[in-house]
């Protein structure tokens, strides 16, 4: 067996762009907390140049398609782009992180791109704090852009794609009820709309619905969440502000045939450039950090509650729940107490 | 204003079935950690009856209409419906909700038929808690099944569901790549396929695609999870027999007409009766129990961290990360030292 590289040598190569290091690097992250603090720990201050962008919406609306003609539109600049593909959805969807790549085979020559594919067992909460640590390596290694995708379309999901600097949100006409349902929830978190599947059917009352619900709820529901983020962060005071000047765009796609991608890209360049010049790009950096730093804390608290916690202790209570001896509440507030 | 109703009187009137009753204390249950507690500790020895059943599946695949035409089919059979329809997705889906509504307006009526929906602001780990509150509550009220229908198909949808007594999960035809991703994720969880809008395209192939699943790598991935649930759980040593005796059908229908409601009750009260006869009953109760404890135990754990953090500490952090004086994890352990 070849001997592990050492931990520092993959930092250093790391630094330099080397993309093997980088491929190693997030996985000892996923798979060790000590690495992964150390590894982290090494690079953050590399961090901070890549433009974060976030890619999510429902299913069915063809993300990981218009993410592939993104990637495209980027290179043809000379730009170069990390992909993060996150499933939280199944430890076993190896068949559609697959596909991902099937479809992803067509830059895998291109020293320009790097891909990778996130799925997890160990639930939402090690999924966004694996996702978190892994932006950061790709930040770090020096990609001009950074793309993360997320294939689900719950809240977990949308809180991997909000921490970006700038969130697309994918929607395609004719997807029915449910997914307008959760059009809802990912209005609030849009930078840019892209309606893609454009040469369908309905794709005109997709985006002229868009605009409307822009145009009327739209900005109250954008303060209402900011505020409601602003309460929760503690941190964000100027994250209102964020709004100010940026006028949410409503864009057609044809992903498969790479239609509409350069214009794409061209609304995310100048997004890109109002965050820079309003300051919000700072606030969402802040709003970003705060939000990794919760979930870090959470995670050691929580971590140190399950080494205190025996496993026979936790049986005894179900038992006596099930007997209807103690209630859930009690035995939870039991619990709480020995710890 | 009228005098609130004493919790007292609340939890006697609900314990009687008085729908009226039961709606406050939901709402309480949801708005008031201490209420919360008082009511289920009040009710949790009447719990234990209903027929829990979940109900989840991919955006678009019809599952409200299903749940409706289902609750139309246990009605002709004179049995009391609880329903909970839960949505993590948005904190701003009244549209979707009141969607749901107006479909359920032909239960209105139907004093044995309650239909409660369910969307937070408070993150997954908030709906979770108040969802298996409200299970709590409707099972307390005597009613003879209570269905859990989750709009999303993230992983903290799919938690929500997996906890009930049978889990019904919903596919359809033609729903495309991404969705199919999904279904990998919904495969492990099933004890009931129901293929919905049947009477479309591509219902005999999604049909087949699942029977072909559930023969060759449906078992082995039914046993790995389980297996990573005991794990956990360290409490549920007898899931893996679960399993035994009961094999998972894949029934069609076609919600908009009821077509194939009776079939999906039939199939459903199969599972019961097996349920009870293989001691899984117990089994699926000790692990949702377990579930909930845990909820519990980190949200009482997670409170407090939150109550001994100063917000102008956190702030500190997040600027000294923001200049790079510091890193997420050094941030981390620094808070959690203070805590």
């Amino acid at each position: 067996m070849p001997k592990p590289v050492p931990t520092q040598q993959l930092i250093n190569n790391l630094l330099r762009g080397d993309r093997l290091a980088l491929a190693r690097a997030i996985s000892r992250v996923e798979d060790d907390a000590e690495e992964a603090a150390r590894i982290v720990k090494a690079v953050f201050a590399h961090t901070g140049r890549a433009h974060l962008i976030g890619i999510t919406g429902a299913p069915g609306t063809g993300k990981s398609t218009l993410v592939s003609a993104l990637v495209e539109s980027y290179r043809a600049r000379g730009e170069t782009v990390g992909v993060l593909a996150v499933d939280p959805t199944s430890p076993f969807s190896g068949g559609a992180l697959l596909g991902d790549r099937v479809r992803m085979t067509r830059h895998s020559g291109d020293a320009g791109v790097f891909i990778r594919s996130m799925a997890t067992r160990r639930g939402t909460g090690g999924l966004a704090k694996a996702s978190a640590d892994a932006l950061l390596l790709l930040d770090a290694a020096g990609f001009d852009c950074v793309l993360v995708e997320t294939v689900g379309a719950g809240q977990a999901e949308i809180e991997i794609a909000r921490v970006a600097d700038t969130v697309v949100v994918v929607e395609a006409p004719g997807l029915g009820d449910e997914v307008q349902a959760i059009k809802a929830g990912l209005l609030e978190i849009a930078d840019i709309f892209a309606v893609n599947k454009a040469d369908r059917k309905g794709a005109a009352r997709t985006v002229a619905a868009l605009e409307m619900m822009l145009e009327t709820g739209g900005a109250a529901v954008r303060t209402v969440l900011h505020h409601g983020q602003r309460m929760e962060a503690g941190a964000t005071a100027s994250i209102t502000e964020d709004e100010d000047g940026w006028s949410i765009p409503v864009l057609e796609t044809i992903a498969v045939s790479g239609g509409g991608a350069a214009q794409l890209r061209d609304a995310l360049e100048r997004h890109r450039t109002w965050l820079d010049e309003s300051g919000a790009r700072v606030a969402r950096e802040s709003r970003r950090l705060n939000h990794m730093l919760q979930t870090l804390v959470q995670a050691e608290i929580l971590a140190r509650m399950e080494q205190a916690l025996s496993p026979g202790l936790h049986r005894e209570m179900v038992e006596k729940m099930q007997q209807r001896e103690t209630d859930p509440y009690s035995a939870a507030a039991d619990l709480v107490r020995k710890l």
